[in-house]
């Protein structure tokens, strides 16, 4: 499939039209042809909807969370889409689809939109698949896009680099603890919802976490206890975003822009990255490392070498 | 202060002089003139020592363990030199050694050489002045460098590329555990150390980190419990440093020839990032920015102008 009716697709997606939506979403996220000039018609009609990122561990509970959230969100009039991000999925959009029977409770419900993304195809990488997804359903029109990280690892950075506010779901238990504090996380968590909050060592991980936050020096986030399976603690932690929102909109101009540089530079250098190693350069590079072995030549010679072989497009 | 004298730089640090080494270090940390000459100039001199990098939280004790590593490598007749990092450190070289007034119980000894690290000139970071430092001191003999970081944050993956074996030092408090396992580490790591092994929970940890490690599927690295202040544990873990180099000592060449193609890569890429944005690109990428906003222009329109602006050097 190609996106060879992109101005159609365009104008179908801003009218919100489901099959449109889902057409454009599998376009930006297999990078298909035409999906970039989507992305730009669709951009000057995005900035209205609020962009949350979900992370944590596996185990964490963050599906359950997600779905108590569609549910409070759309309590209060908001229409909702989720995507399931999962940087290590072999399969196209719609292959966790079945994983999420749950939130059939929502299939419904017009005002809600489900769908995985693989995201393999988009040059930008994870970063940009995400933030193009959120594009296209920014423009149809969803108040907010839930983006929920499925894998582990670098694609939590990745996904709140995208995102406006980023929530981080942990569970008070030692071994998941281990793996949810890996990645960075602590940097990048606008929010934190201790789940499963019945448990006795929840209070002593928000203690940890109050802790350790304390020692940054910028604002330190939010820590919620909640319990997504029993439904508790969602007001809290309802308000907690709502809080973080609101700080958002304060410098919301200034934020977009500096969004749209860094995305625009991010581009920019993953064009000239593929484009300057392709073509012969990775090659002759390796091969000038195997010579440079065997004849005691040196990185920095080496580094100009490639530079004076050109910075132009090879 | 230049390296002009480069040429006499370089023969004097082959020969092991003490304030030829450390007037080198002084050089590829504040990428001073003449810096680059230098490395290439030794780097043929290079890939004998074995470079250990040390990280984990703040008060994990890495200090003390480092300082008994050194005793026990000296023990057994090797040379041994320490690199404190300190990515986010004010100061220049040295800074730290009033810090470091435990490890005057080697002054006396010329197997051993110490010194801290600020790394705030070199170009490629700090992974590049990182690997500039071990290639002076591997140049000048010393068989093993411990590379300890001192700050908390993206050092430790930076330290962990540029270094053979990687350490990664925790201690079992929720507290510690919490800071420790952000950022990455879990994946960096080649032998943990939990210090501090008297305390009740180190064997909790031991057990959580064996399960999460478990999960990857690459070889597991070995976990092994000391405690540095009394000197316990200690020959448990060279035993597993060593078993971690004997794997490497198989494939060495190889593993040299991938750094150094890395490491040319981050040079050339650092080269092209540093003077593309500059020359008033990234003037031009603002102001367009507040253009788009204003026009509703999008992101991959720009971001083919900023190219078709030039892939040439400003």
């Amino acid at each position: 499939m190609s996106v060879s009716d992109a101005s159609d697709l365009d104008s179908a997606v801003r009218d919100g039209q489901r099959r449109a939506v889902a057409r454009a979403l599998t376009a930006v996220e297999n990078g298909l042809p035409g999906a970039d000039a989507l992305v730009d018609a669709l951009y000057p009609h995005t900035g209205r909807a609020w962009r949350i990122g979900i992370t944590g561990p596996p185990g964490a509970g963050k599906s359950t969370l997600t779905d108590r959230l569609v549910t409070a969100f759309r309590e209060r009039g908001e229409t909702v889409a989720v995507v399931a991000v999962d940087p290590s999925s072999p399969f196209t959009g719609g292959a966790l689809l079945g994983d999420r029977v749950r939130m059939d409770r929502h299939a419904e419900d017009d005002g809600v939109f489900v769908r995985s993304l693989a995201a393999r195809g988009a040059l930008g990488g994870l970063s940009e698949a995400t933030e193009a997804a959120c594009d296209v359903l920014d423009a149809a029109g969803y108040d907010i896009v839930l983006v929920e990280t499925v894998g582990v690892g670098q694609g939590e950075i990745d996904v709140a680099e995208a995102t406006d506010t980023t929530l981080v779901v942990l569970v008070p238990e030692s071994g998941d603890a281990v793996q949810a504090m890996k990645a960075g996380l602590m940097e990048v968590a606008d929010v934190f919802c201790v789940n499963k909050a019945d448990k006795p060592e929840a209070s002593n991980l928000v203690r940890a976490l109050r802790a350790t936050l304390h020692l940054r020096d910028v604002e330190a986030p939010a820590v919620v206890k909640a319990s997504a399976l029993e439904g508790d603690g969602l007001g809290a932690l309802v308000e907690a975003l709502d809080g973080h929102r609101a700080r958002l909109a304060a410098r919301w101009d200034e934020i977009r822009a500096e969004r749209l540089r860094r995305r625009v530079r991010r581009l920019v250098e993953g064009h000239w990255r593929r484009d300057f190693w392709t073509g012969g350069r990775a090659d002759t590079l390796a091969e000038a490392v195997r010579e440079l072995d065997a004849e005691g030549r040196a990185p920095h010679a080496l580094a100009a070498r490639v530079l004076a072989g050109g910075l132009r497009r090879p």
